[in-house]
């Protein structure tokens, strides 16, 4: 059995749904789920579309031609389309801490996590013997203000090598460079620990702790060139109180990162989140 | 400009969603939503549809006819089909607690509530200047283990004069007839004052004070004949600890209350709302 | 039975508790309530405590100037010691909105709020039949860039004859002056409605929906002279969606304004947040 | 310097914490914390206190001694005193799930936990490559009907040899018996994968998905001899829809487990739990 994930926008018309829902069928397409969104503001259609086919001589690379040609050109859209017979490949970045790490490969080893994790890349080598753990092969590429170009190529060619269609920094603490991101677009994802847009940059405890807010927050997005400034893929929020020192709200903060990050994960690996406009649009 | 909301759910088959998108779009309507949903385990298919027409000639009767013979039929669905022309009518059942009843009468009165609210019954006199104050019609129909059967027959005279599409107990504090419940079945909303199923029936505060639980909640739901078993249409919850005394509760309980109740007339009142196998699929 | 409350902050010193303990005891007190919060970083020791005395001779008075002369200038206090005979006043000052005064006054009504509300003050005239029917003077103060001034000296002389001690804002949608600020230090209670820091001044909401956040908020805080940067009192927040629209947004916030600043308010009434460093301990 | 942390429950009465300061004081301590609360309808008080010891001849059992003499009679206390140099040692259980036993073990490893873990017993093998992964003995005691007896004695022996305060069933999924649980008597921290009281037994999710709730929840729990019923100690809850399968809530409960047992752990071994009553008081 074959089953694709189609995500589309473009910008809002009659028909679109009928055209494309016809389209899939004459296809041979059963629909098995979909979800559509109309920004009313920039007046831009999103839908995202599953659709399993029984037959033998489906090809998915036929199927994007047929769609290519008779949809997408018509309606002006732009279009990704998934086989679930192709597991997204992920690279983790790390530094020292190690919270989202044991998270991630605790599920990624469960089976909770619909991905691959070719290899795991750190400018420490605190953590390699986690990595070692989940036999999952680790990368120590150190980076300074000098090397910080060399590291880069060396990470470049390591993601070319491996295939790898999208990374997550978990805590990896270094601004990753336009290179990078021009590479990876909406295919970075960063969790920052702050309830953004509330306190971007350097040391968010401590900024909540001094403003004396009632409630931290933790933030997965896109990195894009603005410093913590990309699409939010999801967020999430945990009350504190007075008595809560920075050591604390850091500890705090430690399990709303590593969860939000997880889910942001979870959503992109299973094609339900579309970017337009500095923003996300996330299929549940 | 016409708008309607069409309800489907029947069991799974191929093409339903291609068959009602091409349905729609032949009769000259422009799909604006579309939501499904499929119950793998009762192998049942769930469907939202809005879609605006903008003919002269546009009769929703016609619609709903060619609907019927079309689709409905063949797909042996059971549906419903909404014009956004005509606003629910809503009857509002209390007693002697205020806050469901200031909190619902502020949204209509704001214009947040897509309804309209006839009259209000109450078994008691105690609110009826809240009532006069926003100038609905009050009926103070009181119910005794005597009179149960005599009140009750007022009030169905009440909601047949009035054309009443669907009932509100907004902490109405009786239980409701068998007669009541097969005359708008689905259609009464209840909110019961704990997270359901934990504390079922009278004082579930106290009980909550009993148990020592560290979290309280409110249920809104339809009434059926088994009390508080109901489908479940939306939840809340807050946190508490064991400074709390049951006042405190009741207190705390009360914003849960009315925000739940009010956010299950939306949903209702919004057709986003599909009972199925005694539990509900919510369209957002 | 006379029940005081009382609040102190001072430069933490070995001996407080046990010295501010004693000290009720011999005074004849019962200590019902005792809780305490040492800021370690500013080295600063908070207390509050609830006594009941049972003499008839019992003078708040006179115990004030005992504690005054005995521990406050041993231990360089700053103190406030309120007796529970006497409720706090408040003033609301609102605009046009109406969900929080709404939810105000049915808190009051239902006896839920420990206060006295001696007016209503508002810059326009559309919510005076909302005071009317909870028969509450109401008073219509326009104000405009020219008349900016005259409106606060008679705000002013209201709130002096009325012998008021807090005022709360309840979306009142105007800048209050520094004259009033310094007349009630940590006094006037605000609801702004956003998660601060997030979205200072004015259509957080809009600024909301632009950034693409998933999660909405609301803060009530005290007012300073630097616009939405005082001590917070409390915060809460609920989960959107892409699907949610700017009106989505006014109408989900409004809920989490209303509930906020009620909080905020019970907090203030109870004699429950102490402010330091522009931030505030809240006693539970 | 000795810090040490005092639990107190007993009678209502005047004057006890004037008196436990005073004490305190005089035997040399400071106070840096207290927290008491009074259950008006049990009339019971409790009371937490830590204070610290400066003097080079302070000594923790005469500190207790003096304490039972001169207060502890006198009041009739139940009380406990520990001295925060000595970690409590907890026995871990575990069975064939992962994500408590990761979720703890990584946070033991951060140095985020004040305990020691000496041992980990499981009735399965499965998971014991993770034990050795963090260098902790790791003990099969595989249960069945006819060996339960023998693999209690089994346990009881490691617990004493091992000189464990308490036990945590990180998803043990086995009945401990009574002969444990008065061994250890509120010592047994449990996590089950429900909101309680709904829900309790086996196959919570089930249960659960079957109800149609949109909210499920996870509670953490001292065993007591009635399944399920025992004090809580902490709850959390997440928000689910109808589009959630039955491995979905699966999948979102492991979330709530393992924070949910994580906090809980940590309020037990920082000693802020006390029980009464079957429930809990937890000072933060």
């Amino acid at each position: 059995m074959n089953k694709i994930t189609i995500l589309i926008h473009c910008k809002d018309k009659p028909n679109i749904i009928a055209s494309v829902t016809n389209f899939v069928a004459k296809e041979g397409g059963n629909i098995v789920y979909l979800d559509q969104h109309v920004d009313r503001e920039q007046d831009v259609f999103f839908m995202r579309l599953e659709s399993e086919f029984v037959s033998d001589t489906f090809s998915t690379e036929d199927f994007k031609n047929a769609f290519k040609n008779i949809l997408a050109e018509k309606f002006e859209m732009k279009w990704r389309i998934y086989s679930s017979k192709k597991k997204p490949r992920m690279a983790l970045f790390i530094s020292k801490y190690d919270h989202c790490l044991y998270d991630l490969l605790g599920r990624y080893n469960s089976g909770e996590l619909n991905l691959e994790i070719p290899f795991i890349i750190s400018n420490h080598n605190d953590l390699k013997s986690i990595a070692d753990n989940f036999k999952i092969p680790f990368y120590h590429i150190p980076v300074s203000k000098e090397t910080k170009g060399k590291a880069e190529e060396k990470q470049l060619a390591l993601l070319k090598e491996y295939n790898i269609d999208f990374i997550v920094l978990a805590r990896y603490m270094q601004i990753v460079s336009s290179k990078l991101i021009n590479e990876y677009p909406n295919k970075i994802i960063n969790i920052h620990h702050s309830f953004l847009p509330a306190f971007v940059g350097a040391k968010p405890y401590h900024s909540a702790y001094k403003r004396g807010v009632k409630i931290i927050g933790a933030t997965s997005h896109y990195v894009t060139e603005e410093l913590d400034a990309g699409p939010i893929i999801e967020q999430d929020v945990a009350h504190i109180t007075h008595t809560y020192s920075i050591e604390d709200l850091i500890a705090k903060g430690r399990d709303l990162e590593k969860i939000v990050l997880a889910n942001a994960v979870k959503l992109h690996t299973n094609r339900k989140v579309m970017v337009y406009n500095n923003k996300t649009v996330i299929f549940s």
